[in-house]
């Protein structure tokens, strides 16, 4: 499957599908992409047959290549610094191209470096997990950590392929899959509600590795957000929906630290239940759409915030939500949800209202 | 004066005259300048009679500053990291602002900087070089410098305003005026013979700071920029031609090392004559408007290549000329001149062919 995305500066390709780096070639061939020398970043947890596999494709000479051990602590500008020394060394022009193969922060980091080596080299992403393949893969956002907080540090900045080879999930462990699904299950409520019932129904055989369903939620998934980066690639407005759950989501995992139990998906699920449980309070959001998310979020057994947090952890998850990027004054922002594929935006809240509820969901 | 830019992303004005900074609160309020925070970074050679004048205007809890000694050195990333240090601490948001006051550096820094925090804050140039004012201010390239090379390192963004204010440019020493110069005859050159003409006629006055046509040659050669720029925003073609005499430039200033006794004007000069004679000798240029250049050139006595390198210095040069960005594969791409106003883009030629050049160049 083939998603085309249209950006102010370039169109690209996502190809979705099984098998496809044994087709490398033929693709780099259909999408135009003529470089002369490669530089192919890996993360550490991609298993080398898949590595192998794909430089096996190439010239030894036009490739290089480096694996790096991507977490969210080298998610920093030492690990681009020495990237950006690959490409120096080795004398890239900004015709040649970086091939980014692993998950999120793999991505993140190569797409921040490639957007700052001689002000942008060319991009091919390959993500290589659920998560990134559904979410970060698509949209342009590049981005990495400073030291108060996650992805302070970034830039837009376009692709010039992604490849989604649901090849490479096969050895995602469960929880890596939930990770994903987080995302999917956020872009159908935001925008699809036929999508959140296929969910629903089908969300044990996603997980599972079903391709069938697995590639459908992914393209699907792909589609609503590449529908939405679209219209507002920069977030002045509207791509901020795709940040529902999120303002809880970046405080809850930076309170625990990084990896540490909670993994960015599931925080995401976290967040969301957060945020559909405010805005059910606040009245925003239908009683009989709310109902139906809390019962998949409980299917999914993300629905108790007690089994992460204490009381004694709310004053440092609302310092957390303040310096969200979103935020425009002192109040928290946040994106709610009116119903089923009915987003808010721009709604923003005191910090003592969200303390509240926060202690109010911890012990409920 | 004023100028309006338009980019892909934004639109910006360019506002030229004297006694802007007095008038800066209504200037902000006319282009719709709404930050609730500003951090004021500042290269320390700018008087500080006119910082304070600058923060007299800002109600003080509005307001940080940060006073960096800008030079080739510390347009590193390491300096960019103190910048967004600052940035973080106060909790800046995208929406609050950065301005920067100095020269080229500090405009590229601190551009650069803005670019990266938070994907993009608000950016206010305020060029106080002749130099900056007429060449980087306009353009959106920030950048700073690697290992191994000038500017590898950057971005495309663009600036929310642009104030060049030509009472900064009375402290300004004969040498960095002549520096302001080179990019001024440079837009003549490769855009419009009648004004390559004013130059001939009143060099002398603008180099003594004669307000009138000081005024008129900033306001001229940033129309010249803004034009180019409006057409290929990312410099993919035309936007090569602004980098007339450049790839020798580059060269020149690396292989002496940057600011030892000749400063990046003076380094262009020597450029333009360099790919002047060039073009002569490739039989390119026509021999009246060679002839017509090389006159000024004298006259303002960047001629003698020389006075500064030997000919030990060939390979150092060539090596430098080979890493610059244009180059798309081992040849030396060079922008050239047909004629006044008529340049010529991607031209290549071997290195060898270059060597021989530069030699006879520097025994004539």
């Amino acid at each position: 499957m083939k998603l085309k995305v249209k950006t102010n500066i370039n169109n690209y390709s996502v190809i979705i599908g099984k098998n496809l780096i044994s087709k490398i070639n033929r693709i780099f061939l259909n999408e135009k992409i003529y470089s002369r020398k490669f530089l192919l970043v890996y993360d550490s947890k991609v298993p080398s047959k898949m590595i192998k596999s794909i430089l096996s494709r190439f010239n030894k000479k036009r490739i290089e290549k480096k694996k790096i051990i991507f977490n969210e602590k080298s998610k920093n500008l030492k690990t681009v610094s020495s990237i950006v020394k690959i490409l120096e060394n080795n004398n890239f022009s900004r015709n040649d191209c970086l091939i980014s193969v692993g998950g999120g922060i793999c991505g993140d980091v190569c797409g921040f470096a490639s957007s700052i080596f001689k002000r942008g080299l060319n991009f091919i992403n390959v993500p290589t997990t659920l998560l990134s393949q559904v979410d970060s893969a698509i949209g342009g956002k590049t981005g990495i950590n400073s030291l108060s907080g996650k992805n302070m540090i970034g830039s837009f900045y376009q692709p010039s392929l992604v490849i989604s080879d649901i090849d490479f999930l096969k050895s995602l462990p469960r929880k890596e899959m939930i990770c994903g699904y987080a995302e999917i299950l956020k872009h159908s409520l935001i925008n699809n509600k036929v999508f959140f019932k296929f969910l629903k129904r089908n969300f044990i055989k996603i997980l599972n590795h079903n391709h069938k369903f697995l590639e459908t939620a992914i393209y699907k998934s792909c589609s609503i957000k590449k529908e939405v980066v679209e219209k507002d690639e920069k977030e002045k407005n509207i791509r901020k929906v795709l940040n529902l759950g999120h303002t809880f989501a970046h405080a809850y995992e930076t309170t625990i630290g990084y990896n540490k139990g909670l993994n960015h998906g599931e925080a995401v699920l976290l967040g969301i239940m957060s945020a559909v449980e405010f805005g059910r309070q606040k009245k925003i959001l239908k009683k009989s759409d709310y109902e139906e998310i809390i019962d998949h979020l409980k299917k999914l057994n993300y629905y108790n915030l007690n089994k992460y947090f204490k009381s004694k952890d709310i004053s440092k998850i609302i310092f957390y939500m303040k310096q969200d990027k979103k935020n425009k004054d002192s109040k928290i922002n946040l994106i709610l949800l009116k119903g089923i594929a009915k987003p808010v935006i721009n709604k923003s809240f005191k910090e003592n209202n969200i303390k509240l509820f926060l202690k109010n969901l911890i012990y409920r």
